[in-house]
C-alpha cells in the first residue's frame, strides 16, 4: 500500500514537471504532434488491434455482455476513426493564450486576462478504449498533462494507445510524461491519486454512477463530474402538436442509454387529450414502456401506474414516466423537485411561457422547442466534448476545451506603485 | 452531535429553498433591498455598537491583542462606512442574467450562455465583523443565498448585522433565509456544514492559514480558497533603476501583512551592484530586515544569511529575502520552485524579457513594471472583492462578483430534433 502510494506520487510529480514544459508549447508544435499521433495510430493499427485482442480474451472469459464487448472492441475501421478524431482536434481553435478580456485602469495599468492550461488532469474512466485517445488529444490541445486511469477491461488497448502518444511526444522533443497511463489495475491506485492535490489540478471521472460517486467522495482534488440526467420535456398548452410529438419522441427514443435522453414527460392538462393518444402510439411502435399518473392512464389505458420513485428515475432505457400537470408552474415545480438540473425542454408557441420556463428552470441546458438530445458538446459546436458537467462550479453543461483551461492576469505598467 | 448535524442540515435546506426564490429576483428589487439595508445599518448603528460592546468585553477578558481588538471594534463611523459600502455594491453592474455568449448553429438552434447565481454560498470567516455585511451584500447582489459562519470573537456584532439584512429582506417580501447567520460557535457546526454538498454550492473560507487548511481538508463542497502569497519581484538587468527601487520598496513596505506583499526579491547579477546598496538604504529606513544569499551579503554587509526556509517563507512582516540570480531563467525557476503562484512581478525595459517572464511564470497575476500590491479586486476595477483565489478551477486571482456566478445554456429552437 505504502509502495503504491509512493509510486502514484512519483507518477503525479512527473506529470506536474511535464506540464510546466508543456504549458509553453506553441500552437503549431502541439498541432504537429497531434497529426503525428494520428498518423502513428493508423500506421500501428495492427499492434493496437492485437493488444485489444488480449482484452477481448479476458472479457469473454469474464462473460461480459455483448454490448460491453462491442464497446470494448477495436478494429481497423474504429482505429482509423479514432485517428481521424485526433486530426479534428488538431484543427480546433487553440484554447490557450487567448485574451479573454483586457482593460485599462485610470492609473495606466493595462490588465489582460489570458487563458492558460490547468496543469495536470486526471481522467478516470471505464471500458471504451477510444476515451484514452479522446482525452489525451484534448489535454494535449489545451497544453495540459494528463494521467489516464482506464478500466481493467481495456487495459492492454489503453496501454497501446497511450504508448503511441508518448513516443510521438518524445520524438517531437516534448516530455513523454505529458501523457501518463497508470500501469496498474489496483483500485487503491485511484484512492492514492485522488489525494495528490498539490500535483494534480482537476479530476474528471467518466463512467457509471458508482464510479463517479466513488471519485467524488474520496477526492481531495477538484472534480468536474457528471451526475444523473433526469431530463424532462414539458408540453405546454400552447404547444404546436406536431413539433411536440416529434420532440418528445426524439428526446425519448432517438437513443435511450444517454444522459440527455428524456426520462419524464410533463403534459399540460388542456392539451393532454389531443397529445397523449397519438404520442402513445409512437411509443408503442418503438417498444417503449409507459408509466403514468391517473390522468395519463385515463388517456393511455395500457400505461402502468407510476410511483414516486419513477419521477426520480434515470431509466436510460425504453421506459418513460408521464405526468399531466395543471399548468406551467406545476411543471416547473416538478422539475425543480425531481430533476437533476441537466437538460429540460419546453414545447410551446407562447413566448411568455417559454421565458418563464427558461428563467425558472435552473438546468445546465434549457431547451425551447428542441429535443433534449441537443445538449452535447458537438451539437453546441464546441468541436469536442470532455463531458457534460452537472457542476455549477468551473464548467457547467456540455464542456469543450474551455473547461480544461484556467486564466491568469497579466498587468502591464510603467512603474506604478500603490498609494 | 446528531442534533447539531440535523440543525445544520435544516438550516442549509432553508437557504437552498430561499435561493430558488432569490434566483429570480430582478435587478431593481435587489438593489432596492440593498439600499434599505444600508439605511437600516445607519439607523440602527447604536444597536450594532452595543452588540459589538458585548464582543469587546469578551475580547478584553480573553486578552486579545490590541490589533485584534482594533479589527473587532465597531463605532458610528465604521458602521456608516459599512453601510456606504453596501450602497456601492448596489451601484455595481448586475452580474446575473448577462448574455456571456450567443451563437447560431447550422440547424437553426440559437444558443445563449446566460450568467446565473451559484445557489447557496457558505462563508467561514474570522474576527472582522464587516465581513458579514461585505459578504452578505455581494451574495445578495449576485442572487445567492448565503450562510455566514463568523468567528466567536465577533458573534454578537455579526448577529446584529445579519439581523438587519434579514428584516430588510422580509419587509421586501423576499425570503429572510437568503441570509442565514449560524447561531452557534461550536466548531463542529462547520464540520457538519461542510458535508452538505447537496444544498450548499460553494464554500469560501476567509481567514488565516489554519482555518483555510481545515476547511479545505474537510469539505465535500467545492472550496474557493486563498492559500499563501509568496510573491516575488524580479529586477532584470534591463530594469529602469528608479522604477525598480520604487516598485520593490512599494511591494515590500507599503503594507506588509497582506498576501500580495513581496516576500522575496530576485536581482539580476548585472544590476545587483547598482541596485542593492540604495535599495538596502530604503529598507533600513523602513526598519525592514534583510536576509540574503552570499552575493547579497557582499553588497549589503548587514544582511542576515538566508536559508532554504526563507525562500518558502510568507513573512507577512518587515522581513525580506533577497537573492542574486545569474539571469532571467534562474529567476523564473526560483519562482516556479518556491513561489505560491499568487502574484509575481518583473521590472525591465526589455520587452522580450517581459514577455518571457509573463509567459513562463504561471501565477494568478503577473506584473510588468508594477507593484505586486495591485493584485486586488478593487485595483483591478471589479468594484468589490470576494477574495483572491489561488485555485485554478472556477475563479483565479482577484475575484469579483463574477466568481459568485455560474451559467446556463438556453437553446431556442423551432422544432429541431436530433438525427
Amino acid at each position: 500500500m505504502k509502495k503504491l502510494e509512493s509510486q502514484m506520487r512519483q507518477l503525479a510529480e512527473k506529470a506536474m514537471y511535464a506540464s510546466k514544459i508543456l504549458a509553453t508549447v506553441d500552437r503549431k508544435t502541439k498541432n504537429r504532434v497531434l497529426l503525428t499521433i494520428a498518423q502513428q495510430l493508423k500506421k500501428n493499427w495492427k499492434q493496437i488491434e492485437s493488444a485489444n485482442q488480449k482484452d477481448l480474451v479476458f472479457a469473454r472469459g469474464n462473460q461480459l455482455s455483448g454490448a460491453m464487448i462491442d464497446r470494448l472492441t477495436l478494429n481497423r475501421d474504429r482505429i482509423f476513426k479514432m485517428a481521424d478524431a485526433v486530426i479534428e482536434v488538431a484543427k480546433l481553435a487553440d484554447p490557450i493564450n487567448r485574451t479573454l478580456a483586457s482593460w485599462l485602469r485610470p492609473n495606466g495599468l493595462k490588465i489582460s486576462k489570458i487563458s492558460v492550461p490547468l496543469g495536470v488532469i486526471l481522467i478516470i474512466y471505464e471500458s471504451r478504449p477510444n476515451v484514452t485517445s479522446e482525452c489525451a488529444s484534448l489535454c494535449l490541445k489545451s497544453n495540459n498533462a494528463v494521467i489516464l486511469r482506464g478500466g481493467k477491461e481495456a487495459f492492454y488497448s489503453n496501454q497501446a494507445i497511450a504508448k503511441i502518444y508518448r513516443s510521438a511526444l518524445k520524438r517531437a522533443g516534448l516530455p513523454d510524461d505529458s501523457v501518463i497511463f497508470v500501469q496498474t489495475v489496483d483500485r487503491k491506485a485511484i484512492d492514492a491519486l485522488l489525494k495528490l492535490n498539490t500535483s494534480i489540478n482537476l479530476v474528471i471521472p467518466r463512467g457509471g454512477e458508482s464510479l463517479i460517486k466513488r471519485v467524488a467522495s474520496r477526492s481531495r482534488i477538484p472534480v468536474v463530474k457528471h451526475d444523473k440526467g433526469v431530463c424532462h420535456v414539458y408540453v405546454d398548452k400552447a404547444a404546436d402538436l406536431q413539433k411536440a410529438l416529434a420532440i418528445a419522441f426524439n428526446a425519448k427514443c432517438q437513443r435511450t442509454g444517454v444522459c440527455n435522453a428524456m426520462e419524464t414527460l410533463l403534459v399540460h392538462q388542456a392539451i393532454a387529450k389531443k397529445f397523449l393518444p397519438p404520442y402513445a402510439d409512437l411509443l408503442r411502435k418503438a417498444d417503449c414502456e409507459i408509466r403514468g399518473d391517473q390522468a395519463v392512464r385515463r388517456l393511455i389505458p395500457d400505461a402502468k401506474m407510476a410511483g414516486e420513485a419513477d419521477w426520480y428515475a434515470e431509466y436510460l432505457d425504453k421506459i418513460l414516466a408521464i405526468r399531466v400537470v395543471k399548468n406551467i408552474d406545476e411543471a416547473i415545480r416538478h422539475i425543480q423537485k425531481y430533476g437533476s438540473a441537466h437538460t429540460d425542454a419546453v414545447v410551446t408557441q407562447d413566448k411568455r411561457a417559454a421565458a418563464r420556463f427558461t428563467s425558472l428552470v435552473d438546468s445546465s441546458s434549457v431547451m425551447v422547442n428542441a429535443s433534449t438530445r441537443f445538449s452535447d458538446g458537438n451539437e453546441f459546436g464546441f468541436g469536442a466534448e470532455i463531458g457534460i458537467s452537472t457542476e455549477k462550479i468551473h464548467a457547467r453543461g456540455p464542456m469543450g476545451l474551455e473547461g480544461l483551461t484556467s486564466y491568469k492576469y497579466i498587468v502591464q505598467g510603467n512603474g506604478q506603485i500603490r498609494k
